[in-house]
């Protein structure tokens, strides 16, 4: 699946609310693999290391943020009435993958699994994104 | 007025995602009615002073995207399942008020119409919120 | 509650620096009851969380920073010599509210009777605000 | 040049809110110099060329705001009560140097005197502020 | 050359500068993507259109300023002295990049030709990137 | 004191992206110079505070964060091409700063000796600075 992902070039498309017309799931999905590699360092990192497990813990914060920001953007900027008929499930989605990346989830969480959930629902909505840039 | 906006403390409730528990939806309601001065501020503002019209564009721009930034956090952060359940109109409501307060909405507009549906969106989802928390 | 809240859609006044003239100290207060809150839920938690408490440090830095912002855009924007004069204590509660949401204040300390002198100092400048906008 | 500038480096002093203690008057002024050189330039520039005057009109912008941030930052975090009993003129200058940078000043004007007046007022309150590290 | 840039999902590495080891020069290539759509944009819209024509000037602005920001990033804190020495001519690749996403490149310029010489040079920055990750 | 530090005014020179052509390494300076005080004030620090020393933890990461940022803008905006030929070394000394500003510099140690490392490869790259701007 995560080779079509990436697969067409012409699909790194848009972002920005200009609209520019160019987004692509894979900035929420570097963000989430970063919140992933976070916890597994912080995890890993020795006890005796605090000013270390520390920084773990904000930029695991800082980077949850982003992925929440990222996925805001697709929900709102990109996904348009006709998709959210089609994709019934695509709100409750969208809401379970913020909310991964949020307090309930891997800001809170220092366990890996839940960065886990986080990738596969990214993934979730990215399997639709690309199916509707094809359509 | 002061003392009836502020009486009751327990209704400014919270918003950050530790989560404080702490939300409002006077903040994105204070930065739709910005937009909506900043409107109408550019609509009565001279064609020969451009520097201020500039000013009036980004302005809004920025402040458009405060709107989004408050009722997303408040679709993630604060409503929780059963809410979605007993209001299932409300993934629908935050979409159309995040989606008026961007590119199709008071981003790229400068009537002031589209500044009223967007604050009546954010009346309509404050509602619901109050009657939450009321719950 | 909610009807009380927003109906004098008059007193959800002004606040960027067009300026929109939309100020309303609910900005700050919003802030540091979010601050009080965390205060709250980290001398609540357990000792045996210092990921939980280690959030709730850097919440408290950045809301307390936020409380900050909006106090000092309300003292440099909002108010005008004319009120400086009728209020000449405005000045000093300003720099108060803005040294007990720092280093002083709520950043470095976890009593929750900070936070709770921070409020009452945003109360004191919320009173005079609305004493202004009356005139 | 560069030796007298760097050299005494207890002249560098504090800023951050920890605080750090190392607060310099250079950082507002660096940014007020940027303004008054985008200024220049946008005057300097040709009306056919409306994409670099609108670059200038809002670069302007948030350089405006970082000096309001530096000044601000100054005013509640360096400065203490006795500093305030000394110079009684602080509170003003401080609260007019910020208009200076606002929608009254730098932000809404293109007059170079604006920006010169904003610099005057910067050099009066890094004057005084030399003067109380001094002490 | 793009498919190799995506293919493997392995790739989609580091970029937090914990360091998390996550880094992907797709996140620079994106927001040059949405500066070469926004360019499009600008170059198609009506002349009785300033309003959209002025966002897209400061939005061309903020996405070149996040294009040298994940530039630098990969510069400072991925690529190490043994890849220099490798690579001599990184240094200037990087130098380059950034400076077309600036005010010599996508920023002052409209001309879609720009935008498309700052794709080719990430591409060459990618390409190097990738050749190390399987190093 | 003062007076030898803002007499000549031409010295306080360019940074934005205009560009304005006001650069000035005092700004990376002064960043650092914070960096090294908040590392001798955790060092200082008593272990029974843990709050106090969070926050010197993340104030480390901000600031070390604005050092990278303002030498980034220096390398790439300030320094053109015969600079980099007349100082062959200026690539690497830029590239060996802001490594020193990142996880393998200040943002992981808190050991003063790398903050007084980095604030000599900002006074070497200063000293250049000023050497060209003599030119």
């Amino acid at each position: 699946m995560f080779s079509r992902l990436f697969a067409p070039t012409t699909t790194v498309s848009a972002h920005c609310d200009l609209p520019c017309g160019v987004y692509d799931p894979a900035q929420a999905r570097i963000e989430a693999q970063s919140v992933k590699a976070v916890i597994e360092k912080y995890n890993a990192a020795d006890a005796s290391d605090p000013a270390f497990k520390a920084r773990c813990l904000f930029i695991k914060e800082e980077r949850s943020d982003l992925v929440k920001h990222h996925l805001w953007v697709l929900w709102t900027d990109y996904f348009k009435p006709p998709h959210f008929e089609k994709y019934p499930q695509l709100h409750d989605l969208f809401n379970q993958a913020t909310k991964l990346a949020g307090a309930g989830g891997t800001k809170s969480s220092t366990d890996v699994a839940v960065a886990d959930q986080l990738l596969a629902k990214i993934d979730e909505i990215a399997e639709i994104f690309w199916e509707t840039k094809k359509a």
